[in-house]
């Protein structure tokens, strides 16, 4: 699930946001503790090279080697690209978290619009209700890995009640080679026409509003689906990463330690921790971990949103809503500003 | 409540916004002087060892220490990471504001749809109108600190007459692991239905505009509940911070004022007062204040979205519509440009 | 009134902007030039002070300020800091022109669906109309010091025949403590709704296209009032002044001529004006009053809007609309094309 | 009319964009080369000036002076402004395009809506969409100087066809001091009202849809006239202007040929032709002409969009599809699918 | 078809993007290793010049021009004009993705709206749904040079069953100079009012809905087509362009291996493979390149969206919907949380 914190900086006070660096789920220590010690482990392994094993002469031409390496990390702008490859990753994050389909408004105007307290009513509000979380998880399984693995095939949707043996032998027999996810929009467009010509919706503009509200839910799901279909182009993605591991790559040759007797400019402090390399890594790295993070959301990363809870709550309530809630409200009383 | 200054500077003119400079509440100052006060602190205490205290093979030391701290600062670019990611804060503040749910259309709505000047009428648009403003108060207690504090419990709610008993014996009759809050558009749902069966709203198309009506306003508490749920990615957060706060420690010591007998580039006047360190640290600093106070605009800063505000203002007004108003308006008379 | 200037520069040729600065109006020229000249007396007081006052060791000092003011300069990435700024400010000022209200298309709609060419018809849509205008200048009032001058109180709204006096009479007994200028949308909602009853809107589906249309007009009102109520959060505009001043300040000091004779480097030319420095000014303190000048757009700036303009205009094109214009069109013929 | 190269960028091939340079019409060439020379001649002047006039004291002057100049071409952040500058510019031209009123939509819901296969039913879809066109080149006028040249007066629009003689008698009796472009909306309006007493529109609902895409129509009317009326504050242009040209200023004197025995550093290379300072030229003004060529779409550069042309073709496209076209479509048959 | 990689990107794990860096299709080294062939030739030779064949004072020249190209190399400031133009690509890039007009929402509603089991309902439902791929194909023609390539003339569209002999000879007749894509809109439109009087479409609401919807899809053909059009301003991407390849001609010969006892500064090692600027090569070359692939999704790139397959996909589904499963839905039974 997302990491919420918005209640512990609900106000600018001293070290408002400092208090955050001690926190572990979903941090930057958690997501990088790896490849810093990756780094660390080059980094004193050619430390050591220089100050224990090269003769003289090699170490001339580690220095030089050293001093050409630092040179090039001021070539690469990296903070220009991951500026703005970051923002178009969270502007897609956050637009996909904005396309999660809620089945709040429609099962409430299922509720409100089709009629009839008797047994087919509730059947048909209930069906309906039932095919727009058959609708999701249908397409959530293609965007999400954690509900791929909760729904591998179609016997576990069947088994969670999501689907009835009828309606999957009715979906098997459908052979088309391209994605079906859709069908149950069909399905809920033709029982809510016959809930019409049955006169238990009473009217065309409320039947044209009900199927303007699932093509709503419909389009979310299809726009989840592109999301994941379409990701950013991978030369993007791959001209970032390159720069980054390059500029670290250079770094971790171009910060070493070289004999300060030598007098190279830069090079006069022997500090054993190369404190302010290691910040800069978690600072740079860290900024792509961002993209990394975000780039797929309904991963499994602690900051990932989670479509199984999703998909839980969703057939919960709107079984409620469209069934228990349905039409029903408290006895009306005055209320205590009466006059 | 937030802080106003639009009509301060409704004319640009000589030195328009300096002017602006020397306001205390929700400045830069108030939200900054405590950590200044401790970067001062610092500072001198560090300035106060080497002049006093350290021998001269220790100032030595200290000496090449402020020179790499200071080597260290170019590396960071603050400006950038601070100028995208304050950006992404700033366009969810405001469109935190724009999501906040106003009651007047509906409620106006509410007025002009359901007829009936009986009791029963009234009653209906009462109440109607009350359960919007019980929905914004069940969904602002999750996002809000300040609604929280006024409305710990539900006793509150019912106590302020936004619920009334009868609605708080079927509120917590329903069980549902989930969150609630959007239990009130559900009865509103009911209620309207109920409405137009009794003939009370004259035509199907009058009644779908109203459910659509309320459920923008829904809509909206639900965006508010989002946005409190999806913080910003705690590790861009981390990154930002932690970026600006190891900037500062360096610069604490790299600012240092050094003998200039020894002749180190930069460090030829000795100020006692750091003076454009401390601009930087307040240039610096106040740009991550910014983020810090609108990170969450429904805290207690300054410049935060009184929601308690809000809540009195819509209960007041929407009685307002919905009763006293309804379809009442001033006797028609000919404005005077008639013919 | 804005200065238009896209003619001018319609087709892109020669030195198509450079004619651009030869305006007085609206210029940086007519909004910088006191800023400029309190900048040139203190350049040329300390200059004066350096030249003829000082003794030859108060000059050493001197120069060493000087040169540490300099060094400051370049600390402060003023133009990353003010392009976002200036972003944010320039995407309000603009979502601010297209929030503004026009009652064109209410208007026309009044005209299209309330029937009846007697006189209670023309009363109705006329009064429908004026309720327009009405909202519009009790908005406004709160948002343009140009519009308040003009009208400080309700008398001079009802002297303007914006507001009768029986109006103004039920206006005034109406007691809330929040804001009342929404009032005259809940009376045309009425009249609206009695115009339905009379029989003179034919159908639900136009009184709720009429009543969905006067939202739009409210909303634009509101959102108008919003923008003012909700400024860019003081601390922002804070940092980016603290900003500029104190790199301007700096730079006074900084730029100075200092004796070439002592050979500091880039102090070798006497220039007597600082041509640079001041083309610089212009630069940064103009991008500032671009911000200045747009924060709010509803002052008496040159570039501002007119908002007093547009309440005449729109007076006078709605009843133009529902009253002289209403339900008639030229005669029929044929066009020139026929057949 | 645009310059369109999509299809040779369709692939992204060895030097795909390279390939663009080679293009006359739309180019930086085209745009610059005028600039350029004038460039030119001042560098070769002044060069001319130093090499062959100016005695060995003078030439002293003259090299402090470029080399003053030189340091200057530092402290602009032309790359900034410009960048921040010409998205605002590149995202109004965008805008203004998809402003561009098309009435495909419109007429051909007239052509659904308004029944009648008789005369009086032609002159009436005949009409509206007529009024569209019409709608269109008096908001045009104000906006596109190449419209204004085809249109100088009303009677070349009364003798394109456009407007009748009764309707431009009807058009001037009207006497508002404010623009009048919109008033084709309201004879629309009108007319539409009239349809549907007759009972050629069947429904209100038709009724209402028309009216609303009449409004979509008059509205992206309006907003081109907005764009054109609210340009970019001036002084933002000219800050983005002055900037550019005093950078140039200070570079046709800084990058100058000085005599490389004295050894200035950067100095050292007499290259006669200063490429890199005029590839320098192309880039930093080039990327100005792109703002110079979109501030104003709809003027007379390759690159803008003919409005002339696409009131041509909604003109012959409306009556084709209010009139020929008008409910009629290929006999039905089976398709090759059938079964 | 586009490149999806999300699957391997949905957790944020050790080296998570750096796994990317090992793929070949939609690859930066397969766009890319072309130019770094010619990039690499022109090195390797003017390296060899240098070594083997000029004499001792030609090297000199040799020198000096590499300083010089070297100094130039950091006067382009690459990376921020790369940054904005690349976000404009990036954002018409997505922006065409989500025009893509998909016939799923017309076509249920065709099915639920166009009542009657009998051929000739079937025939207008079919013809219907087919009119909207026609409509599509003839708008792709425009835009894709595969679907050129693939329906190069009308008759291949005939063969391929999407227009009949008749409604060729019919939309032949047809003569405007301007586009002809949107007639089959104007044919459903036809069709569509037909039904409405044939009794099929019980109401006008839902003809009002169904033509909206038609016009959502042409409306989205007519933006694919819209975004070929105006493509972004030539002179824009020459900037870029010609920014870019200046650079790295300036950089095949400013980072040239200089003879190192010449001792000039940043040439003091000979790497035979100058791996930094290859790196640099690859880092903006490939931030160009993602431009280039971008600027034209429909073209045939790896990344590109295949317009082709929407258009197999799209006539197969609205068959399948408007027909087979028209009106049509799986048993109603109880689901297994009945009660």
């Amino acid at each position: 699930m997302t990491v919420t914190y918005s209640l512990n900086v609900s106000k600018a006070r001293l070290l408002g946001f400092a208090k955050l660096l001690f926190r572990w789920r979903g941090s930057i220590y958690k997501l990088l503790y790896r490849e810093m010690a990756i780094f660390c482990g080059l980094y004193y392994s050619l430390s050591a090279l220089y100050r224990y094993v090269l003769k003289e002469s090699q170490r001339t031409v580690f220095e030089k080697l050293a001093l050409y390496c630092e040179a090039f990390t001021n070539l690469i702008p990296l903070s220009f690209v991951l500026g703005f490859y970051v923002s178009i990753v969270v502007s897609r994050w956050w637009d996909q978290f904005t396309s999660l389909p809620w089945p709040d408004k429609p099962c409430m105007l299922i509720s409100a619009y089709v009629h009839g307290r008797d047994e087919r009513g509730r059947l048909i509000r209930r069906t309906l209700a039932r095919y727009l979380s058959l609708l999701s998880v249908l397409s959530f399984q293609a965007v999400s890995t954690a509900v791929k693995k909760r729904f591998p095939t179609l016997d576990h949707v069947e088994e969670a009640g999501l689907m009835t043996k009828e309606e999957r032998t009715v979906y098997e027999e459908i052979s088309v080679v391209h994605g079906k996810w859709w069908i149950p929009a069909q399905w809920f467009t033709a029982l809510a026409t016959r809930a019409r010509k049955e006169g238990r919706i009473k009217d065309d503009v409320l039947l044209s509003d009900l199927l303007n509200e699932l093509h709503i839910f419909r389009g979310n799901c299809g726009m989840l689906f592109s999301f994941d279909w379409i990701s950013i182009p991978l030369v993007y993605t791959q001209v970032v990463t390159l720069a980054i591991y390059t500029y670290f790559m250079a770094s971790v040759m171009g910060r070493q330690y070289l004999n300060p007797d030598k007098g190279y400019p830069g090079y006069e402090v022997d500090l054993y921790i190369p404190i302010f390399t290691v910040l800069q890594f978690f600072f740079y790295m860290g900024w792509l971990k961002v993209a990394e993070q975000l780039i797929n959301p309904f991963g499994e990363d602690d900051d990932d949103f989670e479509l199984n809870w999703c998909l839980d709550r969703n057939l919960v309530i709107s079984f409620l809503i469209v069934d228990e809630m349905c039409q029903r409200h408290p006895r009306l009383v005055k209320d205590q500003y009466w006059d």
